[in-house]
Order: structure tokens, then sequence, then C-alpha cells
């Protein structure tokens, strides 16, 4: 593996990880007042799209990582609803 | 300009654009208490290892879409600090 492909895998753990501190802190405070569900869910829409990039692309890191955020954006919205 | 670009762009405008709403409903609200600072900060660690990663692969989409959200999570940040 070369030196590129770590630096899209890292980017890649870095910007799906990024949003599990934030559910940690919706699920344990229940607070979610503060958050844009507008964004969650425009986010879930753009990832959703970098996966099909990812696709086209033949890109691994994209499609994988894209593909995890994917799933954790929509729990995110899940949370805001249940919780608002 | 073909179809995998435009699936790039649109992706990359959505992934960017959609912290706009969480940033102006904090500048407006001023309430930040929900919100997750280890979130952001690890956003824009991510994206800016993809902003690396677009300069090696030559890949502008992946450049200036992350480049912006560099910016606007950075200033997420700033705005968390500054109404927390």
């Amino acid at each position: 593996m070369g030196m590129v492909e770590i630096i899209g895998i890292s980017a890649g753990v870095l910007t799906t990880a990024g949003i599990i501190p934030q559910i940690f802190k919706a699920y344990n405070t229940k607070k979610v007042e503060g958050l844009s569900p507008v964004m969650f869910s425009i986010l879930t829409i753009g990832v959703g799209l970098w996966v099909w990039y990812g696709i086209e692309k033949e890109d691994m890191p994209i499609i994988v990582m894209n593909g995890i955020s994917f799933s954790l954006n929509a729990l995110m919205l899940l949370l805001y609803f249940r919780f608002k």
C-alpha cells in the first residue's frame, strides 16, 4: 500500500469517525437542541453521492469510508428525531 | 464535463454545504450545548487530509470541496468555543 492510499484511508477514517463523538454525546445526554437536522440530512445524501463517485472511479477508500459515513449520519438523524 | 465529475462535484457541494445550516443555527441561537467539539476537530483534520489526498491524486473536485470544508469546520469550531 502506497503513501497516497494511506492518506486516503486516514482521511476517510477521520471524516467517518468524526461523527461518532456526536452520536455518543446525543445518546448519552439526550440533548439535541443545538443540532441541525438539515446538516445531517444533507450530509447523508452527500456521502451517498460520494459512494456512487467512488464506484464509478473504482476507488475503494472512498467507497468504504463514505458507505460507513452514510450509516452513521443516518443514525445521527434518527437520534435527533428520537430525542428532540 | 462527464457524469462522474458531476457526481463528484455534487457530492462535494453537499458534504461541504451540509455544515452551513449548523453554522447558521449556532450563530443565530448562540446555543451549542448539544454539539460535540471533538466531532468538528476530527472533521477539520480529516478534510485536511482529503485535500492532501486530492493533491496527490490531482483530483480537483476533492481538493476544492475539502478545502472549503476545512474552513467551514474550523469556523464551526470557533463558534462552538465562542458560544459555549
